[in-house]
């Protein structure tokens, strides 16, 4: 882990946290580093401060989730913002009212920052172009999911330090995963060789895109990242292997095979997991469906970091709100 | 708008607010006032005031809604109230609990107001009969939705000054709207030359009721109420144009034509807004469905008050709960 | 009702509220002056102590459930914690997690205490092995609500004192009932003479748990429990007519008659109630059905003591969750 470093003394020049691939080397580190000095809050007995005072956070997921919508309320409450939960599914967003207006009646009614989470890829852009504050994507469709992605390189950091040359593989339906995606610029951008890995059906378009990625993309010191359907060949010798949730509804649509196939050829067992080295994290965005995309003996072991997983995010989430908008001045986030 | 004073310097007598056809001008005044003291309040840094501390305000909603469920949380929050969220539609109240017994439990776990909106016509009334605290109605059945009508006319007093003589027209289905019904009363009570117009089929009865209402019901005063199925006589020289939100379900049930005819028919165009004075201000109590009932270009034109509809529904539910039960001290309201 | 004394002179050892079969009697009676205690707090003009401060307590109900969540929720603002509400219908935990990924997860997200509904019996003690905080256990399928219990115990006893020798009669669906089962504990153990009564298809397996309980298990001081199907013999001379609510589900099963014999047979009327002695409380743990298990006129007797049921219900969670973490130094509870 970086050395704890007083977030107020470097810059921040973004209005939103749309995804992560507008973040540089620099700014990326400056979110770590203020993960750092929120997880010192954490540690209080009264883990709460004065940062967001007087703010109000919206938070308006038009689908279902637990850890995410609770992880952004929990840390808008650390830091003492006002919190507003909009579950769009049931709310007035279903009388066929537009996303701009919806955007704007929420500006109105008080926001200052709006955490959202969207079916559709792009819908947090549409909604930074009419708000006034601070938009925060807490995932849209198969494109981003940046706070996920951010709290897995905190939680590899500090497990690992550099990740120059560490070879991660990230197993399962990447094809439709909005993690796999955010992850592949912060860990490619931290040096990193990434590894994805599922089954063919679903790999269509991501070997042009890692081959291009590879060629012309990726600035000095980026690592490669490669896609594979050889679950043997990407296990072996990793230092993290991050197996994905598997949407059941996909293999509705045929892509997948059945669930059992499915467990048998890229499920995270004890036997593939020994092809990696023996100290690999396992790590896993949540929720788990246990014995299909991960054995439930691998996600106990000790090396399985899926829970610091999600305590990180509660931090990184503070990191951001706070980098957004939070009170920089001594009282911000004193005691 | 009027000259901000303070809210404290005049009384207030009303223990619920049920419906606006209780309040006298000089009230109806009050609340005007009351709300331009709760708009300097939002223009603070940190737009909170401990008013309502210590207070349970629990907003029990039988219908789904967004905009008045959350403007109603952000007041109370504003004026520091503890706010208690109960979806009726999920909770133990679909086991069969009758309302009284609602209420009462309600009361019991320590609300000291009530926010509610139910289906039925008159529902609050008969809450009020058992709760020893307040209820605000926030919309019943088709019968009154009085914050919102407060906010429809302190929209257009910010804009239009006295509303004396000045031509508002209600347009669409005003047979199924509470916005309607409350905006009769507080329209006319302003002076206002009011006119409802929508399919024929709908309006049956509402024309008995103008005839009605203008022969006798009127205090010297008052505006009178014109309805009418004919768009363009509505339209003309308009100086404020509410287009209602159009039920879909009500087509279901043959009262109204299609969306398509519906839309050619009373849609707020452009071009039928060129009947309207130049500068007429449009309305909408929301959610908009453009292109049924408005026109996407004309929701978003300069004289649109839509989101300003919206912002201010804020702070006249600040002052509505203010008025019935907060502090009015030094401490209540100030900084 | 016990003379109030300050909570902080005496112990508790008791991590989590799982059940009150743990409880001794000295305990049950240190969570009946804590309640006063708690009592007292809710009379003042802001009924709100710091004694929770920068906790977070999460609230999480694999059911759905108006009262019992809104009263830990009101009881856990009261004293000044974080809430965080989860329902798990519309959750990730519909996903397919697992209960301990669940509870992992929830305890990262930074729960210090978790409140749970579960239709499972037990599921409560497994969240408590792998919980570090404390549990509270807000009703487990047909096993327990401890809560409930206790507030049962707590409104008997403010009315009668001491309980020893009084005859309480539970009427219902007591096979199942949690409220039932938490009862037989609490009452038995503060010396009443408890009579079960329901329909004969309901009461297998209780005559034998009776025989035994009364045999061995009770404790010198404990009173007996009687099981019968004859509701004159249950409610002549009681002191305490319980209803329960008569979950409609279960008629499906073919366990229970149709809605108007049960409410023939067992409704609790006018007519049934004048068995009883004449002040004879009635109580319901709600929501009720009325005209079902227990009559309209019968609900709103003054002798009735529903709603005080409830607002003891505050009260009472606040004891409970005072006791597992509550600060109780002097302004842990102070002004």
């Amino acid at each position: 882990m970086t050395a704890p470093v007083s977030p107020t003394q470097v810059s921040w020049h973004h209005r939103h946290v749309l995804d992560v691939d507008v973040l540089t080397a620099g700014e990326i580190d400056l979110v770590m580093r203020t993960t750092d000095a929120m997880h010192e809050v954490l540690a209080r007995p009264i883990p709460k401060v004065p940062a967001l005072r007087g703010k109000n956070v919206t938070i308006i997921f038009w689908e279902a989730s637990t850890r995410t919508r609770v992880s952004f309320e929990v840390a808008a409450k650390n830091l003492s913002a006002d919190v507003v939960n909009i579950a769009a599914g049931t709310s007035s967003v279903t009388k066929g009212e537009s996303l701009v207006d919806t955007i704007r009646t929420v500006e109105a009614l008080g926001a200052d920052m709006i955490v959202m989470r969207h079916g559709t890829s792009g819908a947090p852009y549409l909604a930074a172009e009419v708000f006034s504050g601070h938009v925060l994507n807490g995932g849209d469709g198969w494109h981003a999911h940046p706070s996920q992605a951010l709290l897995d390189l905190y939680t590899m950091r500090a497990h690992l330090g550099d990740l120059r040359g560490r070879k991660v593989v990230i197993l399962g339906d990447i094809l439709h995963s909005r993690v796999a995606r955010s992850n592949i610029w912060t860990l490619t951008a931290a040096g990193a060789d990434l590894w994805l890995c599922g089954p063919t059906t679903i790999l269509r378009g991501f070997e042009a895109w890692a081959a291009r990625w590879n060629a012309g993309r990726a600035a000095p010191g980026h690592g490669r990242f490669t896609v594979t359907s050889d679950v043997d060949a990407a296990l072996r010798d990793a230092d993290v292997v991050m197996a994905l949730r598997l949407q059941r509804e996909r293999m509705d649509a045929g892509l997948l095979p059945s669930l059992r196939e499915y467990a048998a050829r890229y499920g995270l067992t004890r036997e593939r997991l020994a092809l990696a080295r023996p100290e690999a994290l396992v790590m896993h965005p949540g929720p788990m469906n246990e014995g299909v995309e991960i054995a439930p003996d691998v996600a106990v072991l000790d090396r399985s970091v899926i829970t610091e997983q999600v305590a990180n995010g509660v931090a990184v989430r503070m990191a951001l709100l706070f980098l957004l908008a939070g009170d920089r001045s001594e009282g911000g986030i004193g005691g």
